[in-house]
């Protein structure tokens, strides 16, 4: 990492005046939506027979990828090995407590068993303490991991446990240590993706990286709104719903 | 296992008529309470100086363990080297939705780093798909890890997401694969520990084993309650009101 006295300098010009939006995403037609969201299974409670009803349905739709826990990464990556669809799991989810090492651990054991895609949840009591240099050390070894192996990272920030200073920090910590993605909320805390965190998060990474709005985006409307506060990847359970409804405007167009 | 056919069929009986409760358990004094208690902080947001508040407040008064995450077993191992009070983590928490090699990695991962005993929980997705040689396996390769390490293993059901039949299996499911203790809930689901859950949970694993009641328990009502319909171990964050508050009624007798 570059000295973190400079990072904290600029998440605090940050904090009193955010970079200008320099990406400006158009919501994609009905038939393009499919490509920009990760169908989302991870309620603790679900089966085997759920998560390939999730596989049927991405292959149909095209959706990017099935967002599943590791256990299921094996059965879904059987199922999807001839489609486009990716595997997409989550590392230290939903509390993101665990070392560097373990989140790395976990990284590889998902995408040995097929993932192409990871959602890491970011060290939130390092955060929360100041701890900048842990938070940073756990998201590069995630990425060294991934990378390695060729797979993307987005990292999930939990924005409802964050202060504005916070989310900013964490933005240019992902930022510096190679993240793919940001990403707004894990869908287990107390609120989810809001068009005002999704800003912020897409001033502060610029153009180039990735920021996943997820949490509470059940209707085409959320997704709309996520896209055009700069979101270029959505993580949904309702994605049919959202689907179904764009379909419709379009046919009422 | 035991022939699987044969566990369903005692869960069978089990569903129609609980055996009696073996062990009648009689609420401690407030002197000997807090040897009783996990003293727990498991929240993703909770920082390593809460983490040390939780250790010197564990040591002042007894706790059986402080419960913690992964992260934090290393610093909370080293506080309390000195001490009588163990560590406690967990494993593949809050959702249980990892494989039975990854649950052993994750307990061997923080019994070396410091645990005395493991929170494991159960794969619910298995148990609600009907895959109990699946749970079975899940619970049997952390047990073995685990013992080989001379650490304790709680099997965490969470009843708020299980029929009751599921909770009948997943007893005996524990018992049959070597588990210490069974206990009722993460605290990160729709509900926490019940005295109904708490009395099935001890009739079903019988007097010798464990039952812990987590969830929800905040005062010292609620410990007495959650103790006389049969458990020998609580987790809870409220532990020093609870402690309090026994101690005042014993002045007021």
């Amino acid at each position: 990492m570059r000295d973190l006295s400079e990072l904290l300098a600029l998440a605090e010009a940050y904090e009193q005046d955010l970079p200008p939006a320099a990406l400006r995403l158009t919501p994609p037609s009905a038939d393009a939506l499919a490509g920009w969201i990760d169908h989302t299974l991870l309620k603790p409670e679900a089966t085997a027979e759920q998560v390939k009803t999730l596989c049927a349905e991405a292959k149909e739709h095209g959706f990017a990828t099935v967002c599943i826990n590791p256990v299921y990464v094996p059965l879904a990556a059987g199922l999807l090995a001839d489609s486009d669809v990716g595997v997409c799991s989550v590392i230290s989810f939903p509390l993101g407590a665990h070392s560097p090492d373990f989140k790395a651990a976990e990284t590889r054991f998902v995408i040995h068993a097929g993932a192409a895609e990871v959602d890491m949840v970011i060290n939130i009591g390092a955060l929360k303490g100041g701890d900048f240099s842990l938070a940073f050390e756990d998201v590069e070894a995630v990425v060294e991991t991934a990378h390695a192996e060729g797979a993307l990272v987005k990292v999930i920030l939990e924005n409802a446990l964050l202060t504005r200073r916070e989310k900013i920090i964490a933005c240019l910590l992902c930022r510096e240590a190679g993240a793919d993605f940001v990403k707004t909320s894990t869908g287990f805390s107390t609120s989810g993706a809001t068009m005002e965190d999704v800003d912020l998060m897409r001033r502060v990474v610029g153009p180039e990286m990735g920021v996943k709005a997820a949490g509470g985006i059940r209707h085409w409307e959320d997704a709309k709104r996520m896209i055009l506060a700069g979101a270029n990847r959505l993580g949904a359970s309702a994605s049919l719903t959202i689907l179904s409804e764009a379909g419709q405007q379009d046919v009422n167009r």
